[in-house]
């Protein structure tokens, strides 16, 4: 990528959220299913924001969203029920108009990995279209490079 | 209940609902997650409605929606994964304000009850305020008696 | 009920669980979809059992799972993305095969009830029969009355 | 990829599974979860699997699974509730030991294309070691082809 405007975050902040997997994200092979990897990447970044002080009031007040448009995971162990994870995320690269998060999940007692990955987000308005990141957002996920 | 606008539905018509357990849809126990039947009643109450040829669409022109007021769920033995399951939907009762469906979960093949359970909803508008569900809505419902 | 064996718990200890709510758990009418309380109610007796020091691995060893029997849910208010919620669980009554789990969720912050519920489950062996629920667990669920 | 044995299959069958968006599946943004296309894609090899005839029972008898080893998914358009979907699946690539589906996910009226991805699977035996997909399932596999 050769944007100009592009910040490269490779040594920013790593936010860590740990919780316990629950019994219904376990699947018949009796480990966690791998869509839920997702959902908790997706916590991942809900937290990195929080903590960042930055609500979900405040996403209605700044009148957009992020839309997912790439998603993409490598599974190398499997978590179970009764384990604690704990998901690293932290901001890869930050554009005008879209942001990469990048993941670790890792086992939060044996740091094992078990699923790395990035998600691409696009900032869209109420519409669906495309805008470019309000200066503030900007401001606080650049914060964290 | 003694509210003598009430319909009692007890020989209304029974919409059937059938598809496959998808592999997600499992836990570690190797059978249905037990949560996942509430999304299947829930589709059963969308398909009733689709068929009756009342689409999303028409729910936002009407302004109101359906809110869960009271679930209740009886377990008698489990889906697998693989397995087609039936969920056969009716109008158990149906008031101004608020409308009961019933459900009866089968597998498909075998006929064996899975699951029964009633859902109770209640109409209300965008601002969560109860209100009177639209006399065309309640004679799509009724009419299923 | 009038089984001697059995043990009402009515004043029993209460174990919180406290977590915010996921992006992942809202359905488009911008709430908590209504199937995910059930799965915060797993979460709550998952957590009260961790406490008293019982661990997946002690499940394994006793020879013995839980079999869901019968779910009942009352909506008072929707939970929302942002929103700290805590599930309240507690032994409501224990019998020589079967166990109910009384939950009352609220948000963490306003303390406002959200919902409430019990969940019977049915002690079962790996083929699904029923089993008394071994002593050891009789006595650790039993200690929290 | 340099290996002799993979079978290329890019103008290989199309398996497509259609049904329709359920209400769970949404999140507070009005459209589908992006975790939700996950849940998707796998039900769509399930379908591809179904409809060669091969059942879960096939599954344990020849004592193989398919642990997900890397997920990627380009996201076009949303999908919303009251929408009908395809699942277009097929077998991108098979090795002996692995094996790549290609999926695009359209709107079943419009054809929008809304997800597109790939999903790559190890064949797996009951403790998770890596094994040869069985001759059986490669030659059903390889017949998509």
């Amino acid at each position: 990528m050769s944007n100009q405007s592009e910040i490269q975050n490779q040594n920013s902040e790593i936010v860590e959220t740990t919780f316990y997997v629950r019994f219904a994200e376990t699947d018949l092979m009796g480990i966690v299913h791998h869509s839920q990897y997702v959902v908790w990447m997706e916590e991942g970044r809900s937290d990195l924001m929080r903590r960042k002080g930055f609500t979900f009031d405040q996403w209605e007040r700044v009148g957009i969203g992020f839309a997912v448009s790439e998603l993409n995971l490598r599974y190398h162990a499997p978590a179970r029920y009764g384990e604690r994870v704990t998901v690293r995320t932290h901001v890869e690269s930050l554009r005008s108009r879209q942001i990469v998060f990048a993941y670790e999940i890792i086992n939060a007692d044996s740091q094992q990995a078990l699923v790395t990955g990035t998600v691409k987000l696009i900032a869209v308005d109420k519409q669906n279209q495309v805008r470019t990141i309000p200066p503030e957002v900007q401001r606080l996920l650049a914060a964290s490079g």
